[in-house]
Formats: structure tokens, C-alpha cells, sequence
């Protein structure tokens, strides 16, 4: 049992496939901690960006909340109509690939690994940061904290969907429930007439600007945070097992449902109590919802559990993005968009060559800005509101090539990708100087990215294709040269393979290749070849090896070996040439630094440089 | 032209190696550098021990001196005979190993590293500490500094001897030159009346102790640090042209009277003008060498000239090391106690394994120590006075064994060995709880580490051993198994090599290798292999490949093939299998990224794996 073992678990066959497959309770925390968490922070965003309207800010949320969940709404009976639609993957990549054209889907693409990749470097910073508000001494630990979220979430996602889905569950549905149950207290009370917060928020400031348009249009943008995340489960269709339609639909109802809920509570609780947000950069700041939860039941047991919920559900909303990111990877990549090796599953069933880039990327991100990713969160949405509008108008295209009666279906779709357009401009005018213009550059070098990709494995696609019979052109064996320095039992191995495989057989050996003050002993050399190999062979009336002994003054291997090569091929044209190096395999990871990879570099050299007519063959010898 | 020939230069062949032997005049600053650099630390060592005898410090520096330069007169005595009766290499591991046996030449080898290595990290961190007590502003540049000098010393040295001595000569005999007239100028000042410093240096204070033997003994001990270095050039004589005697005689002559002159001359003006050692910590510290030649020649142009030779020297001072180690190092590879690659001459004929593993080890104790290595100088000079005696007694055992009149020879030697050995003990003595305990330790612990790998290339050496002639064992050509996904002009080329190696040819292909929900095709495949492949070439009458479809389960190559491998090998006892993996061979870096490393991986895989019987054929295609 190895580290990778206790640390991944054991190697999984195809057949257990199924076995990693989730329903909708572990589907909830694999695909639903982004959407979920996000509750958190998008009416707070919202109400940030309504602060210099004072106590008037209470009078507008329900406005700016209220188009939010109308566009959930929308968004949610698009997504059920998508996974029915695509029931294998009903990813934008893959919704705009089949009905807008591979331009489409690649822009989908690029927005999508964009807003994956920002969900984790913003999730953890923003659950850590959460943590360390609460805990002030954890200060100096920012980025190590963040990193050790970021290597928990990425190991628990190397294990598996089904383990993360599992072991994220708890903090999930206590998260939910808990907010739930507080806002539903909260709702009682203010209906029967007691709005008396247990702990009152502080008070609002007298605001400084009436509202404009422009105030509710940011306002709303800022809240459309709250819905990243939604696209998730129609990506991670393939994760779920049979039937995977209800599933789908179990984990985007529950989610959806959940999620639309905390808004509304959210933005009528805070109403009632007058909750507003707070300057981030106050002493005593404290989050939108500690205030709701603190007015609603006090500093006592429940308070702290539902805070530590929500610091646990931030810091997993990661999670998300390594279901998804993965996934989105392996459909590009099984297009040749992306390197091959993002569509091998793992030891785990696991793409994993996704998970790690992920991880590297996001460590990257995080490690760059020192765990406080605040400038990060303006760029955040663009992407998955263009992903929304992607595949929503991908879907109209769908149901009017559809035969049969669609228009329901294509008036749900159409609606989806008006009002997503709609939010999507607005979030681009409202966040563009803010930094969503690093989306709008970097979204095309990733379309380019992924071309050239492309680009190289069409070529090469080309340049290996072949039609027409396979012709057998040469028959006779090829001449075989053997790396020889001096006679050992792994040299002797070598021949005898080499003599399998040719009658024509060279042992070469380079002389100087240590460097001028080498000791060369050439005549001994030779003759004890003679005495030792080339008579006792000879004698068994087999040809028998020749001993090639030619200068190295370069002390370099290949070189020499390649002339050599050339002045074979000249002499015998047709007739290939098989470099055989023996090489010792070692036992443990110290003894390779005791003996240089000579055999390995050689090899590497000579492949490098091979004509059409050389093969490398290695004698391992193992003692 | 690539970026390591412009840093390196060109790859020089063997018979160049003429032409990168130096004289005696680059000799002395390639290694001389360690030795006359000393001579600015080892007064102000001794001095440093008297301070509390304040001014009657001066009284007793030249009885601390006086023994100094008596050993040194011994020691060059003693390596000038050393050098003749050493001629290819004097240095004591190879004394040692002729005259006392393995053990002590591990004893000196280990004690020569350490030295070696010590003196890299202690001479740069020295150089750059003194550069920024004249340039304070470079103080937050400490250790990047010590490390631009650790590259720019290694980079010489990997270039050659040649360029390192020729690059650092001016610094070094600037240095001589400037001290030694600077001294004679001031020796004539006091013999003539006129004893007043330009620059007077700082009143001594007040005595608070009486001299004693203890302290004495210490300021020797101290004071030897400046004998470190003299070992140098009968390690390195392998360097030198012909004449290599006389050019490594007159080299040894020019830095042991240089560094003698300047010890006594240091001494005697110390003493005329009264200047003593300075604390370190005091804000206004000048060193020893500083204080003497403002007092000589005030603090103009002269002063700077010198001054700055003098960092020059010692932070090139490493550059010592860098010449002897690799030398030690190679002859130690050669008896088989460090990896062979330590002995293998690079592309400018350096021993470049050395050169980057010291390069390594004394940057990570620079890094480590933060470029202030103050605390390693008390292990420094052990290391030299062990190697110093074995050398001696080595030699001591060599000329009794000579025949003829040695006599003189060898009292030399007994002399030297005896004044050494009584040197090493009062150095131990002085020094051991200030750090030298840690030599104490490391000199066994390497011992250890050199037998240890001596022990892995005898056993090795037993089991590559063969006896008796060479015999054919098996004659008929391998099972040859190719390595097929999908017929492409690489698998084509592969099979036309396979059936050039055997008739017998069975085209691999594994099944769902991707992971559960790989799309493969097997019908059409199989189809199209016999169609395209197999009966084109039965219709040529030649006996086609077969095409086998093994499962992956666990999506691993190298398990199936293999059991494939055991299943044919039970199947055809005696005969081998040859698996001929085709490798696309990649133009640029940036296609690995693309590729992954399937050949190579499974390569490795199987060569790790394989029994006696298993060879891997490599296929390069690049299209």
C-alpha cells in the first residue's frame, strides 16, 4: 500500500464506473456548493453597491432581488429543458457545438474554464477570508489556509465525484437547513408583529445619493453573482447514474429551489430588519448574513453553527469547478481542441490531468494575490452569464430543428437567452473598468489557445493518415548494432537478443569517451572479444558478432553511433538498423544517481535525430 | 549557436586537451586564489583572539605569526617534494591511498571536500560581507550577491581552468602586488624614523587580560585559517602543461612566498603602527588590511585600488575550490567510492559533475545561513590541517619504502607531519566547541556515504561478472508484439520493422484504455486490419501479422502487456519477445504538452518489469 493509495484510494476497474456515479443527495454538494454559497454573497454584493442610498438601500433590494430570481426561475426551466434535451451532456461546449457551430462552442468553452477557474481562487479566498475575520489570529496563515483548502478539495476530487459529493454533504444540507429554518423564524415573527432583532444590526448611515438607474442596474449586476453555478449540473450530467434524467433534475430543482429561497428570505429579512451592508474595511464589519443570523437568534449555539455552515460551504464552493472543470476539459479535448491526456480517465475514473490543472492554475491565481482575491470577484459572472446566453440560444436553434410541438420548449429557451443577454451587457457595462475586461481579453487567447491545439493535431493527423494496402518493402533482418564498453553478463545478454533478431551483428564500442586521460586498453579489448565471444560462436557454427571499435573525440555518444548509422545505411540501402542498448534497471530511486542515465540519454538522442530507417531496441537487465 | 555555447563555449574534442592545460601564471590565480585571500583573515583571526591583551597584543602578535610562517615554509617544502614524486597527481588521496591504504584516502577525501565546500560558502559570504561594509546600501542584497558570485565563479569553471585562471589573474596579482608595496613602503618608513600613519588607525584599548598559553594557542589556531589552500596545487597538478614540474613548482613557489611576505609584512606593520583587531559589530569596524593601508597610503587612490583587489580576491577566493574539488572528486569516481559521472570529462573537458554539485551544496549553505556564514569559519581549516597531515605521513611511508638516499626527503616529511599534527590538535582543541565538532561528525558521516556507494558497484560488479565463453543459447528469432491503436503511417512503419525482426508479429491493441465510456470500435477495427494489412500481405505470400484485442480494465498498458508477455513466454519457452512501441518523435518543446508521455511511460513500465526474456524496441516516427 503506497502513499497514492491511502491518499487516492485503489486503482478502480472500468467495470466499477457505475459504482462512481452519483445520485441527487451527493449531487447537491459535488455540483451545488457554488450556486449555493454564492446566496451569501450576492444579495451582499447587491446591498454593497446600494450603501450610498442609506436606509433607503431596504426599499430597493426587493427590486434588484426580485429580477434575480426571476432570471433563476428562467435559467432553471431552460437547464430541466437542456438535460432532457442532451441527456449524456447537456454542457453549453456541447449544446453549441451541435446547433451554433464549433466558433460557438469554443467561445463557450473559453467562458466557461475562465469562470471555473475564478470560482476556486474566489471561493476559498472568500471562505477563508470569512474564516479569518472570525478569528483574526489566523491572519498570518491567509495563504497557507487557502492552499491547504485548495489541496483538500482538489485530493477529495482525485478520489472521486462520489467521495467529494460525500464528504461535502454535511456542511451543505446543515448550511441550507440551518439558513432556512433562521429565515422562516425570522419571517414568523415579522408576520406576527414582533420585529424585534435579538441582536440589532448596526445602524444604516443617512444616504448620500437618491437612486438612479444606473445605482439598480450595478446593484443587480453585483447580485447576479448569486447565480454562477447554475450551469454546473447541465455539465455534469455524465456524473450522475441511472436514471440520470431524474437525477439531473432532483439536484437542479433542489438546488434552484434552495437557492431562489435564501434570496427571497434573504431580501425580505433584511428588509424587516434593516440589515444593510457594511464598509469591508471597517474594524467591526460584519457580513449580511452574520448580521441576519445574529438578529434573528442571538450569539448563541445556532448562530455559530450556521456561521461555520456558510464558512464551510464558501470555502467548498471550489468544489464545483473541479465536477465541472474536468468534465468541460475532456468534451474539448475529445474534440482535439485540448492535449489528449484531459480526456484519460484515472486510476480513480477521475480526469485527472483536469483536476491538477485546475489546481495549478487556481494555486497560481491565489498564490499571485497573496489569498485575497477581492479584485478577482468583478470578473466573476461574466463568464457564466455568457455561458447562459450561449446555450440558451444554442437551445432555440435546437427546438426549431426539432420536428413536433416545440414552441413551448422554444419560448422557454428564448426567453432565457433574451433576459440572459439582457444581463449579460449589464454586467459587462457595469463591472468593464472594474477588471471584466481581463475576461474580455482573455476569453479570445483562449479561443486562439485552443485553435492552435487544434491546429497541430489536424496537421498531424494528416501527416499520419494512410490509404491505400499495407506493402511489405523489405524483408531481410536489419544490421544490429550493440552499445558494447567491455564484457559483462548484461553485454552478453545484449548479443544474445541482438543475434535473435539479425545474423548481421556489431558490438560497437567508443573509444575516449570518458575524456582524454581515459585509460583505453584497445588491443586487450579486442582480443578477449575474439577469444571469449567471437571464436566460442563461431565455433557453434553460428556467425558470429563483429567488434567495432570507433573514436569518440567528442566524448559524446550519439554522434559517432549516427555516422556509423549512415555508413550502414550507404553500404546495405534498403535494410534497416537496430541500435541495441543494453540498460541496467534499477531497484531503488538512490541508485539512479550512482549511475547517470547514459542508456536513456542515448536513446533519446538517437531517437531524436533517427532517419526513417533506424529503431532503438533496450535490453533491460535487471541481476 | 544555443544559449550553452555562448555561456560555455564550443564543445572541445578530445585531443584539445592540450591546449586547456595552463602555467604557472594563470596557475597561481586558479589556485592560489584560496590561499593568498587568506592572508587578509588569518592575521585578523589571531589578532581578533589578543584583543583582550589590548595594546600588548602587538608584543605577541609576531610570536603568533612567526610559527605560521614556519609551517607554511615546511608545508611548501614538503608539496614541492610531493609534486615530484607525484608528478600526474600529488594530492593526498592519492598519497594516502599508496601508502596508507584505503581508509585514510577516505579520510583525506572526506576532509578535502568538506574543506572545499566550506571554502566556497566562507570565501564568497567573506568577499560580499566585506563589499558591504564599504557599500552599505547593498546590505539587503546580501544574498543575492553571494549567489551572482557563485554563478559567475561557476560559469568560469565549467568553461575550463584555462578561462577561470586567465579571468581572475588581474584581481589576483593586482592584489599581490599592491599589499606587497604598500608593506615595503612602510617597512622603509619605520626603518627610516618616520612612523606616522597617514590615516592613524584606532587607539587599542586597555589590556584586560595577561597573555597565557590557552590564548596563544587559539590566535594560532585562528592564524591558520591562512594556511588553507597551500593543498591546492598538488591536487590540481593534472591541470598543468608540460613542463608540469616545473610549471606547478614555480605556481606552489609564488603563492607561498607571496602569502609568506605578506603574513610577516602584515605582522610588522600591525606592530610599527599599532593597529589591532577591530569588533565586527562596532558600527564603525575596519578591518585589519583596511586600517593598514590608510595608515600607509591615506585614503586616496591607492587605498581604493587595493581595497578593491582585495574583495576581488576574496570572493573569488571560492574559485580554489573550484579547481581541487572536481579533481578530488574524479579521482574518487575512479576508484569507484562517488557516481562514475563525477569522472567523466564534459563537453570543455571539465569534470562538470563536480563543478555543479559544489556549485549546489555551497549555494544551499549560502541560502541557508542567508549569505552571513560567520558561523561556519571555526569549521574551516580541520579539514585542511587533517588532509595536510595524512599527506605528510603518507609521504613519510612512501620515502621509507623508496629505495636509495631519502633521507633529507623524508625528515622533511616527518617534520611537516609532526608539526602538522600538533597544529591539528591545538586547532581541535580551540575550536571544538565552537563548531568544529560539526567537522567531527561530517568527515565519518561522508566516510560512510563514499563506502557505502563503493559497496553498490562491487556487488554490482559481482553480478555483471561473467566467466567462460559465450554461448548461443537460442537461435530463433523473438515473438514481436507492436504496440496498435489505430493504423497510421507510425504503426505502418512499426509493422514493416517488426516483420523485418521476426515472422512471428502480433499487432496489441487494448481495449478502452480511456476509461469506461471510450467509444471504441472493435468489429471495424479488426476488419479493417485484416483487410488493409493482414491479406495484402498473405497475398504477397508472406506470413501476416495477427491483430490481438486485450481489455484494460484498470486503463493501464504496461499489466496487460505484460501478462500477454508471460502468457506467450509459457507458451514458447525459451524464446523472447521484442514489444516495439512506436514513438512520435516531437519537433518542439511545446508538442510534448500535447502528447503526453504514453511511449516512454510504458517503456519505463516495462523495462521495469521485464523478465529475462523481454526486450523493448523503440519505433521513432517524425512524419
Amino acid at each position: 500500500m503506497t502513499l497514492v493509495d491511502i491518499l487516492l484510494g485503489r486503482r478502480l476497474a472500468n467495470r466499477e464506473g457505475g459504482g462512481q456515479k452519483i445520485g441527487w443527495i451527493a449531487g447537491v454538494p459535488a455540483m451545488g456548493l457554488d450556486g449555493l454559497g454564492s446566496a451569501s454573497y450576492g444579495p451582499e454584493a447587491a446591498l454593497t453597491i446600494l450603501v450610498p442610498l442609506g436606509a433607503l438601500s431596504l426599499a430597493w433590494i426587493g427590486w434588484v432581488i426580485a429580477p434575480i430570481v426571476a432570471l433563476l426561475a428562467i435559467l432553471y426551466l431552460s437547464y430541466r429543458q437542456t438535460i432532457v434535451a442532451y441527456p449524456s451532456n447537456g454542457g453549453a461546449y456541447t449544446v453549441a457545438k451541435e446547433n451554433l457551430g464549433p466558433g460557438a462552442s469554443l467561445l463557450a468553452a473559453a467562458a466557461l474554464m475562465v469562470d471555473y477557474v475564478l470560482n476556486v481562487a474566489v471561493g476559498i479566498s472568500a471562505g477563508v477570508g470569512a474564516l479569518i475575520s472570525s478569528v483574526p489570529a489566523l491572519h498570518a496563515w491567509t495563504l497557507p489556509l487557502c492552499l491547504c483548502v485548495l489541496a483538500l478539495v482538489a485530493v477529495a476530487n482525485l478520489r472521486g465525484t462520489r467521495e467529494a459529493g460525500l464528504l461535502f454533504a454535511a456542511p451543505t444540507y446543515l448550511f441550507v437547513f440551518s439558513f432556512l429554518a433562521l429565515i422562516a423564524l425570522a419571517l414568523v415573527r415579522l408576520w406576527t408583529g414582533h420585529p424585534q432583532p435579538v441582536v440589532a444590526p448596526p445602524r444604516l448611515a443617512a444616504g448620500t445619493q437618491a437612486a438612479s438607474v444606473w445605482l439598480l442596474m450595478r446593484a443587480f449586476a453585483a447580485g447576479c453573482t448569486a447565480m454562477t453555478g447554475v450551469e454546473a449540473v447541465s455539465n455534469g450530467v455524465s456524473a450522475f447514474r441511472e436514471p440520470v434524467i431524474r437525477n439531473a433534475h432532483r439536484t437542479l430543482t433542489v438546488i434552484c429551489l434552495s437557492l431562489g429561497l435564501l434570496l427571497v428570505g434573504i431580501a425580505m429579512v433584511a428588509h424587516g430588519y434593516a440589515i444593510g451592508a457594511m464598509d469591508q474595511t471597517r474594524p467591526d464589519y460584519q457580513s449580511v448574513l452574520s448580521q441576519l443570523a445574529a438578529a434573528i437568534a442571538g450569539h448563541g449555539v445556532v448562530y455559530y453553527v450556521a456561521m461555520a455552515s456558510l464558512l464551510a460551504v464558501l470555502c467548498l464552493s471550489a468544489n464545483t469547478s473541479f465536477v465541472g472543470f474536468p468534465r468541460i476539459c475532456r468534451l474539448v479535448a475529445l474534440d482535439d481542441y485540448l492535449p489528449r491526456s484531459f480526456a484519460l480517465a484515472d486510476r480513480r475514473l477521475v480526469f485527472s490531468v483536469g483536476v491538477v490543472f485546475l489546481t495549478v492554475v487556481a494555486g497560481v491565481l491565489l498564490v499571485a494575490f497573496g489569498g485575497i482575491t477581492d479584485r478577482l470577484i468583478p470578473l466573476f459572472a461574466i463568464g457564466a452569464f455568457l455561458t447562459f446566453t450561449i446555450s440558451q440560444i444554442g437551445m432555440v436553434v435546437h427546438w426549431r430543428r426539432q420536428a413536433g410541438r416545440n414552441a413551448g420548449r422554444l419560448a422557454i429557451n428564448a426567453t432565457g437567452a433574451t433576459v440572459t443577454i439582457v444581463a449579460l451587457v449589464v454586467i459587462l457595462a457595469a463591472k468593464f473598468l472594474e477588471g471584466a475586461w481581463i475576461v474580455v481579453i482573455a476569453v479570445p487567447a483562449i479561443i486562439l489557445m485552443l485553435a492552435g491545439i487544434h491546429r497541430h493535431y489536424r496537421r498531424l493527423g494528416e501527416r499520419l493518415a494512410v490509404s491505400g494496402p499495407f506493402a511489405v518493402e523489405e524483408t531481410e533482418p536489419p544490421t544490429v548494432l550493440v552499445a558494447y564498453e567491455d564484457r559483462t553478463a548484461m553485454t552478453d545478454r545484449a548479443l544474445r537478443f541482438a543475434m535473435t533478431l539479425s545474423p548481421d551483428v556489431i558490438a560497437v564500442h567508443l573509444m575516449k569517451l570518458a575524456g582524454p586521460e581515459a585509460e583505453e586498453q584497445v588491443a586487450p579489448l579486442r582480443e578477449a572479444f575474439e577469444r571469449e565471444i567471437a571464436g566460442p560462436v563461431a565455433a557453434q557454427g553460428i556467425r558470429p558478432p563483429r567488434l567495432m571499435m570507433i573514436p569518440a573525440p567528442y566524448r559524446e555518444i550519439a554522434g559517432p553511433v549516427l555516422e556509423l548509422v549512415d555508413k550502414i545505411d550507404a553500404d546495405t540501402p534498403g535494410r534497416s538498423v537496430a541500435i541495441l542498448i543494453p540498460q541496467l534497471v534499477l531497484r531503488h530511486w538512490w541508485e539512479r544517481l550512482l549511475h547517470g542515465r547514459r542508456a536513456s540519454r542515448l536513446r533519446a538522442a538517437l531517437l531524436a535525430k533517427a532517419g526513417p530507417r533506424l529503431m532503438v531496441v533496450t535490453s533491460p537487465w535487471q541481476g
